[in-house]
């Protein structure tokens, strides 16, 4: 079976609505329902007085009509009542405003007056539900994500930092407190990053990102392992929002679920959309070893820059089938139905302000049925398979939006992007691995590792070994600048890497965009260059132009039996396509299928092969039409 | 008479000056001079210490010199006394920080403490001047429109919405609270919208704004029941200002005044100035039911990005008689003499830091004969008359305000001002109606109704009474959408209108702003597009291009004896006003006088017409030569 | 000697790398190192408990070296424990938000607290080192600079305003406190500005910006007393910060340092850098009187908009001669090392993350030993003197800053900037005079007079005078237009320069920017144009479009036995050169050297020419050859 459905919120709707919903879902072949998001003031109006009967009504329509349930905890948004009695539980930020309710997610997650009431409407839903025949799995709160700065929470982050770094000394030299005269002579004396004078200390808000990732993780803990203790059969997991800003640590969350939940949204109305679909499905099955399942996407538009984009006819079935392709266990949306009222009144919904007759709805309709013929072949797939893999790593990420980095630009997730972007327009396959998360390296026969900025002594250690033992390693300016906790290596950039490599980077000229260099080779890069100087590697590229002309650009070192290519400057989409397509070929990698058309992605999930024309006008791969827009699917030959 | 004179504050200057201001008021024609806006701490320099000896003599001096007096109350700045004795009365914002003294309005007007010492002030200026010989009108407080969040504020908020929801069910329907888990179990749980983690809720955003709109027409209310009340003769009004961010509704505040006082400034340097200045003029003569006062304009600078604009020789003249024109009872500016410091310092005036020989004095004594001149065929003649109206609603503006909505380029303002616009450039006279006063809408051939987001059942049947009748009705997207409760109206928009309408509204395609659409009768849009499905309307013209090529853009319905026209784009200037022209024509409506040349206009009031030339180069208008920038008054023909 | 050097922070680095430090530091010859800055946590890790035994090792080391020390005061950032001990002595912000420690430089100033223990870890290094030989100068502080609107500031402030204004009256006068209501009845009313509904009072933001000035000047007064009674034979400083928002009066504070510092990051990475580095030496070198020490710059890069700019080969060497021609006492960096981590761990220094072995380090050795050998030829030599000078007023750029003028984009540090560049570009010697500071006007020919807003009539009688006495005065716009406590001069701009100029300017149209206006004589003008009456001048310009086409532009003004100018609008750059050239020549003022090359520029300090070839290609001047990017220094004559 593949899950299809997404949020479902009947409490926002009058019960007479609740039968058209059974049956319009049965009418597009939904077979599943995200229940009980945000529902915590429809579930506990008043403090104790607990609200079961509608949703036990709803989840009995539900399983008449054949429709199982993802029930989630509503504790992502405790209710009004709450707020009045629990003021210390709300949020700070780092100017000392207390929020309060008026929207969502409005809670302290150290507050012990929030796990409190969360553990309690968790456990009532437990008890009340946790053997009911529509249950499929447990949806724990909602995009875990929130941020506060309190005392509360200040008390629990030097907890935190007592079990990371041991002894305060050790802190003091983590965080370089002698600068600026920062030095702690007492636990007491840290807080959160809050407002300051000038530029806050990096080592401090990282290890604060640290420790609300693993905070929120404590939160989630405490509701899976009571939910669990209900009834071990059912799984337990929590949807992760993939984005431009995000809190958690999702590679360390992934051991914590039983599934991968992810919700996606892209951010590009044109064929970015695909590319942004195809990084998002690529990483969810990175965190989830494989296996994961598409918990949220939009039916129906495509935030982008300042507006709502309505989807063209037949992308709400490409995307979604190229997230299974991707290895996700099925599709899902938010939403079901769109709502009347509150802030999100016009994201789309499965069923539309105008009621199914139109032209999403029918839609919807057309792709229940292609999910359900095709879950037959592909519910039980292996997930796909790569030889290349692309190293993704938050604590980096966060470390490089520190103020007054060399350049103001710098954007890892960008960075990231645009390595897959590059493969995935080479056609080549990829997974992601987490340097953090122990992986069988050697099974790829090339790494891409795109401005990791933070290295370890154990991670630096693990990728001398993939090269020693015959992998082609590529690594891009700003990796292996700093250890874990900041502080950088020294001696020359890239330091973690320097050895492998075989260069040393003595000064980096962070260019101004529309500036762009020419290589040597032809090559073109339009951010970023830096003076290289060889110590092993040889030259594949020098710079053509610009202030470091005749300087090595792009080099290669044989370590081993294997070989290491560093890129010291910001290549253009072409330009690096090209690179790793070259590095691919000398690592003997081959593209998914050979020969495809440019509009053409093609996706090969055990022995099924998934093709989308993402263009216009009709295709033709090997024997099979694919009309424009569209896709088909086929064995593996 | 018309009133001729402007803002007057005496109380900056050493008396000596005072002689000099009566002079030149005298040689310049003044007859008005608004007297005591913000002179509190000059009126009350400590609590129930009362300075009003310098008043007296400023009143005695001006109406020694013929000049009357539009006394305000000062009620608009609170002294800093009032601030160290009571800070409670201060105003909050949604952050929670409270604002102190140091610039204007600062004060919360639910405060107990603030309204007490406005009262004080207004009854003690009541008794002293009521019946002074020079007093023409009270003029109540200043540009009404603070906003605070504060706890007396909340408590204030949740009784108004107690009187309107009655039940607290009833808001909880209204206001959506399921979504997001903002149910409330008790009234004491609501507040105003204040800093919180996301997105707020829409409809408590509205309910706040009209709520702060009644809060401080009850302060307005409160100081115009005692100054009526101390001599009866007396009329009472407030300035209404015109802006792009406007707190209160204007429409339902014209009830309490007795004669509608309006301030203007346009942001536009250039010909939109004028466009801006008939277009305030016709909506202010909407809130007045024909009678108005320009109470407040710049002689010499128009505000525009970032720099004031020092407007060319006879620009002053023109505007001020475009106002008259369009029914105001006089011209009025800020301000008298400009300040030598405050915050205001460079802000125009009649006598500039320059004194009075200089440009704009001689313009202000030129525009004193012309005014004086004209008085008496003039001022009581009727106002101009209008075939066509369009519709203003504020609780629309402010709803289309909330973020997250389909295009953050959403803009109220601009599209009224648009429709206008095209109007104006068509040379129709044109009228404003407010949806929730009622309104002979039978007395208009057309009807236009710009993104009237908002609409009540009771509004809805009057425009079918209105098409059914015989009325062309031009409705554009965005109208219709939801109730006045901001719950959207379902099954297709635009809800309120779809019948007589005879569309269907399925999909909204918002477009980013430079990609222009054609239509296929050679009109172009340049935002938003939507999928059209007629029921029952023909389809007057069609997506040329772009996502929603060959649908229906332009649809007409012929609904009992009227036409209803649907237009499901945001057309270019130049195409709305092609649009408009042509349903004029159908709907036997003809432009104010026949032939004009472009840079003419003209405005009826009674017999009069008014030519303005808003060229440089002279025009001629049947046998009347107008020079560049000039105007004529002459008999309607 | 000239000293070389710079800020050294042993505290962040393990005591094996200091003796590294100090061989490296021989081998660059660096004779100088500031120790101490920001310190405090390491010397007094706990209150009352201070570990100095670091400190002395590494003043011991230093001077076993031969390299002397300028010793800090840790001030600028109380340390951790501070924080909590006394929350109260932190800033708050105009919010009311209190900033906590994290960054640096979070105290109050006024805060009783506060100084205290500052004058107590003070008092303490100077009982400890004021006699130790390495010490070559105490260094109070750093850049003296942070902002709190506390309720003990609030105290402070209105103490301060009693003294300056004596009489309530006064202040209210001269605030013009009837505008808006803010006549205050007492002084404990009186706050600094906060968060307010709108506008600010331009006078009391201008009083508080002199006020914080003079109370951060309190208490660096504070510290030097105490340190000049532990040794008075040892000199005391600060450094001075030059910058765009600087929030102290250097030519105030001057006449307190022993020896002017100053701090110069350009914020241009390509020959601006030059003209930033002239401008700042030249405005240096008033604050001092002539003579001045660099105390920081950067060693290898330039922060422009957004990203770091690394420096080419050569230019390190340049601009630290160039500060040296221009009469520093040596060349001090920031810094001698960079730091592993903390808020600038890519801050540029001598010594980079990858270490000696590298293109900064070894072009600091190279300028080390060019220090050495132009010691001997210059450091007793005496400063460049100029027989031209420019205005710099602190108070009328705080002035020009307050919101709500005429045009968003006045720009009173880039006025400045751009006539002195005129002047730099025309190889015109040129030095600073401050209007608050006495000085021999006489001496000079010429003298430039770009927007000074704030004139007091001691001020303007010194310009009657210098004209009258022969002297040329060239006046732009914006300049005498209010007394020192903001108020307007009335009766004409520019007020206070009226008679001199013999002109009277009416009207102000400020123009966007991208709209160019031309002379009749050919120049161009793109921002700011006037209507002006002459009243005795000459017209030497009109404009020649644009609406004040045909009325004067520039005009002269013979008075006395001299001439002045006033310039009415914003001049090109070419057409401001032009027009300084054409009054120096008339005035007798001839370029340092006649007939260099536009690459090369020379400065004359005693009796040496040092040139400096900003251009890539070689240049030749009389016989001497300069290569691209290089510098030769040579006897004049």
């Amino acid at each position: 079976m593949l899950f299809y459905g997404g949020d479902y919120n009947p409490e926002q709707w009058p019960e007479e609505v609740w039968d058209e919903d059974v049956t319009l879902m049965r009418q597009a072949g939904v077979n599943i329902a995200t229940v009980g998001v945000f529902a915590w003031s429809d579930l506990e109006p008043e403090q104790g007085r607990y609200e079961f009967g509608w949703l036990d009504r709803v989840l009995d329509r539900l399983h008449t009509g054949g429709i199982r349930v993802a029930l989630a905890t509503p504790t992502a948004s405790p209710p009004p009542w709450f707020t009045l009695a629990h003021p210390e539980a709300l949020p700070v930020n780092a100017d000392g405003v207390r929020l309060t309710h008026g929207s969502r997610d409005t809670y302290c997650v150290s507050s012990p007056a929030y796990r409190a009431a969360a553990r309690d409407i968790a456990s009532r839903m437990a008890e009340r539900y946790a053997h009911h025949p529509a249950l499929a799995m447990w949806h724990v709160h909602n995009e875990y994500g929130t941020d506060c700065r309190c005392d509360v929470t200040a008390a629990a982050f030097r907890t935190w930092l007592q079990k990371r770094h041991g002894d305060l000394d050790v802190l003091n030299e983590a965080w370089t407190t002698s600068f600026w005269s920062q030095r702690y002579s007492d636990w007491a004396q840290i807080t959160p990053p809050r407002a300051t004078q000038y530029l806050p200390n990096p080592a401090q808000a990282l290890d604060f990102r640290r420790f609300l990732s693993d905070e929120l993780l404590g939160g989630y803990i405490e509701q899976r392992d009571l939910l669990r203790a209900a009834n071990p059969g059912v799984p337990v997991t929590t949807n992760f929002v993939q984005g431009g800003w995000v809190s958690v640590d999702h590679a360390r969350w992934a051991a914590e679920v039983d599934l991968v939940a992810v919700d996606h949204y892209p951010d590009d109305a044109g064929p970015g959309a695909e590319e942004e679909t195809a990084f998002a499905g690529d990483l969810a099955r990175g965190w989830g070893g494989g296996s994961w399942l598409l918990m949220e996407t939009a039916p129906n538009l495509i935030y982008t820059r300042g507006r709502m984009h309505a989807k063209e006819p037949g992308r709400l079935t490409r995307h979604s089938l190229n997230y299974v392709a991707r290895g996700s266990r099925g599709a899902m949306y938010f939403q079901w139905r769109q709502p009347r009222g509150g802030a999100e009144l016009f994201h789309s919904a499965l069923v539309p302000h105008a009621g199914p007759d139109t032209p999403v709805f029918r839609e919807a309709v057309g792709l229940g049925r292609t999910l359900r013929d095709l879950a037959p072949r592909v519910a039980d797939a292996p997930p796909p398979t790569a030889e290349i893999a692309l190293t993704w790593d938050a604590p980096s990420w966060w470390a490089l939006q520190a103020p007054a980095f060399p350049a103001e630009d710098i954007d890892y997730l960008g960075a990231v992007r645009q390595a897959h972007r590059a493969l995935y327009r080479a056609k080549l396959a990829t997974d992601f691995v987490f340097p953090d998360v122990p992986a069988d390296l050697g099974s790829y026969k090339m790494i891409v590792v795109p401005q990791l900025y933070l290295v370890s002594d154990a991670t630096a250690s693990a990728f001398r070994d993939y090269v020693a033992a015959g992998g082609h390693l590529v690594v891009s300016y700003l990796s292996g600048i700093a250890a874990p906790d900041t502080r950088i290596r020294l001696g020359g950039y890239p330091g973690a890497f320097r050895e492998i490599l075989g260069v040393r980077v003595v000064e980096w000229h962070p260019q101004a965009p529309g500036a762009p260099i020419t290589l040597d080779d032809g090559a073109t890069a339009n951010r970023w260059i830096e003076r290289v100087e060889t110590a092993g590697a040889e030259t594949v590229s020098r710079y053509g132009d610009g202030p470091m002309a005749g300087s090595p650009a792009i080099t290669r070192n044989r370590f081993g039996a294997g070989s290491a290519w560093y890129v010291s400057t910001g290549l253009t989409d072409d330009s690096l396509e090209a690179l790793l397509r070259r590095v691919a070929e000398s690592a003997g990698v081959a593209p998914v299928l050979p020969g495809l058309p440019p509009q053409v992605e093609a996706v090969r999930r055990g022995d099924l092969v998934f093709l989308f024309n993402h263009g216009a006008a009709p295709a033709v791969v090997g024997e099979l039409a694919i009309p424009g827009g569209g896709f088909r699917v086929t064995a593996a030959g």
